[in-house]
């Protein structure tokens, strides 16, 4: 069981001065760097989008990693694409057509992402596990920050990654929501490999030895 | 005639170091800044939401302008309120309740701004002057930075001031888009009062000097 | 100038009990009974649709005069029509096919009613008023009971009158919203023929002596 | 196999005096009043909302069990849990994010149910019958009155069950649509614990009666 | 007073024999084909879209003149320029951002049309007459063949050619719905100068000489 | 394993000319000719509605398949049953409600089909496939013509196979999407009984004898 990647959500971090906390994010050795696109219309908040993307581009080699809460994600793939993103990621219960979705991720040159919600089950990524570079798991409510971890949402990892193995497929599996130095391990022995990590990061004192904590505790 | 007031809007300006940037406008004079916050539904692209707004409120005094650019318009009136708008501005074409949602906005205590696209005739405002603050009269269409100002948008400045002569009103005449040195007069001796300026500040060899040369032009 | 109609909205009215309040409205010399219907998407409120006027049908027979505050009205109409509507009333905001739902009113036998909103101007309604049997401008926005009269809206129902005067038209003009026994008064001086009352008529004391009183108060 | 709890729908009662027929099922001895609320955009007919609800409250002590058939049921759950509301019911077709309004739900301190569409597998539940109060397996289409029991219905219901005690889950099963004195047996039999009852009930010469006969078919 | 152009609908036209009555109409001198574009959407009818266009393109050098009856207008401009259309018709009421839509169809190269319905009066063009080529007023209500002429549409088309006058504007007024041999000379009275002729042609006896008599009846 | 129903497209057929192309179908043995209806909402095309079904209703006595690619498609059943459809097929991804669109499809007469996307899953139908007469699996992405088949479809049509066994049930397996005289093949083997080709036949240099070697090399 080799470390964990992870991923520090910037909707946590200072808005007046993102170079700066993605900065941190990196020299903590962060091997990306988490982007929530939120809509106000998939999810009730309003992020941000693209324009904040391309301006922290230049401040950061990390995995761009963009979890897509809009409706009609596929208005914003070529977009996002073309300002930096590395991974976008959207959600099984954003659009009918995710097949195609993802297919146009790919066709970019981004990695393809498929995200399920808290009461979506891993039966419905049957014929998409083949496709797809990464799943992500939810493991709080999508489209708040600040929420505690459901730990029900641990089963749903372990399945996930026995169907992974008995398929031999070599997506990565990550989970997003109330992670912490605790059910992070917790994560990780279920499956995981990529945590994101918003509020435990950048409301510590120190952001960056949260993220080094983090490492550890995954046994990096 | 006094001078104009300044609005420089942060979509020009840069996201990962925000904080600097609004410092520079209001150390150059600007008195307002400009908020521009689109859904990607009301109009094409993404911009921010909230999260933004609240990360700047502690670096400035200005008159935080939030200029809506989304479907349901309504919904978002509270937590911009809450975040420190001083200005909210709601699209005509954005809801069919407009006076309700320029009442709500008064309800918390901002200045109430109704906008209208170019396509839209001063006309519909009529029941309307009597409660607004302000009215925002787009000089380009709304949701892309760097368009080029409309003249045929001069008519409608003048026919606005006509009317807030006749019928005795104080609200503001406000402007936005493709503002520059130029456009900013033939804005101001239609009537407007307020002018935002986006690329024309922040693309600038010298934002600060541009901020002053507008108010220089204006007669400040 | 004749005596007012008075329209007794049920929306102010005993739920558990509808038969008797309305019997109560009838008893007390009231024309109309004004119904409601409010989708939860119009407006944020969801009130009640076509099953409570079948049921009120058998017990009077006032002028069952429908508000429509639904999204798509083409919808309702023929369902209105057959459970007893008389009059249909359709927001013009609430549609691009205006004219046509006021022909698919009409169609159906009912008299065909089309309402304006607080901030929408008179002048929207130039090639309708041929059509219609009746104008509802509305006094409070719609989709709340027990709001306050908005005074702007008296020079509304002034222009609207001086045109159907202009164009010697005999529809009706309606008004709802904040309706008492004073601004009932001055509604009827600007023009109004139909007023709907709604809590000051079921949250009095009495309410037969109410309804007796907006009668006596506009002079019939 | 103890007996089955039953729950009138009031939307075959008598509008015009729903005191009375309220009453009649209190005192008949229906453990439950369920309460249809549609608003015309998830289901094609508009029934009616939290004001009929509310004027029901103060004549009855049953188990009010609201079935939301809406678009956005999450605009909802505030509002009904303030005007009585006991169990609140939400399709899973309904939202992406069934979990975040099922934790809304129990956040009120109501008990939360999850609701399915007759083409809608039970394996969609998987990651939420830890979470839920209930599961309404709809045994006709929603939105209408008067419909046929389906019996394909019988094997999700079964198939629900042997999951319930399989996971040991205390969650009541509750089905809905073409109930009547031989198909409530037949739900019973597949492991339905409440049952609602509309025309049946209200349509029949003495609703009491038939309330009574539901217990005794049913073993109470 | 010159003749009128004639723009046969090919909605009413024989589907399984396009090429035929195409070359029909072109043959008997119509200058215009009119391309009846309805989505399902912002009409109730789905017509068809840019593959009928595409295939007919080869067939006639007439203008082909492009009615959108859809619900995002701006979706379809590029695909229909590029698939041979020399007229793009957007209705005002299908979109919040007419004046954007109106700019991105001259882009293309295409006329910019707007087009109104029988309840939307003149006065909400004012902005737009000096961007436009044409306007389109509709004389029946949208979406549907074999309508009667609305004789009020008449006041509307003198006031709008009043207007074009006053302002020496050189825009088309075309006329489209229930156009037979009388009404068309009413509206080329009133100041139209395009007529759109659907049932009126392709049912009766003989296309071709139909055509004649409305391009004779308008005196060319 | 008898051989396969061809169903050719009349997507990549002539539009000026279909009469012809469909006679040239018929009379080469094509048993089924699909109809692919799309609304440019469910997916970004529009293509052709109800009037281009009825035009070729009168030249063709093949079963004429009805492809929904819209959004509400339960507007759409009484139309094309009147107009001649005998099978229409509805997107699983399209409604909440595709019981009853189902059941409403069978009460016009026609077959009813249900239809799923590349990632929406088998057992998603679980519910559904006593009530269907069909069950299309895309193995394209809907919306576009001339896509490369997905071979990862192939296990989805045997897992459907295998269930049609094992329940004893006849409905026909439907492909549609990159069939070829290879790919044919493929989905015969899987268990598929009708295969819709569109570009294969009609961008053939001889559509007929394409048609006659799908039939020859599934068996026929």
């Amino acid at each position: 069981m080799s470390g964990m990647k992870i991923a520090p959500s910037i909707l946590s971090a200072d808005f007046a001065n993102l170079q700066k906390d993605v900065e941190i994010t990196a020299q903590a050795g962060a091997e990306y760097l988490h982007i929530d696109i939120m809509d106000g219309h998939f999810v009730p908040n309003l992020s941000f989008g693209e324009p904040i993307l391309k301006a922290l581009r230049p401040h950061s080699k990390q995995i761009f990693d963009c979890h897509l809460m809009v409706d009609n994600p596929e208005d914003y793939i070529a977009i996002l694409a073309e300002a930096g993103a590395d991974v976008i990621g959207v959600h099984y219960e954003a659009t009918p057509h995710i097949y195609r979705v993802l297919q146009q991720i790919k066709e970019t040159g981004c990695k393809a992402e498929v995200v399920i919600n808290p009461g979506t089950p891993v039966t419905v990524l049957t014929d998409l596990l083949e496709v797809v570079d990464a799943v992500l798991i939810m493991t709080v409510n999508p489209g708040f920050g600040g929420q505690k971890f459901l730990p029900g949402m641990l089963s749903k990892i372990k399945e996930l990654n026995r169907i992974k193995k008995d398929r031999k497929l070599g997506f990565e599996i990550e989970v997003d929501g109330g992670i912490n130095d605790k059910t992070i391990i917790e994560c990780q022995q279920a499956g995981a490999t990529v945590a994101v990590a918003g509020s435990f990061v950048f409301n510590s004192a120190n952001p960056s030895a949260t993220i080094q904590l983090l490492h550890e505790v995954t046994g990096d």
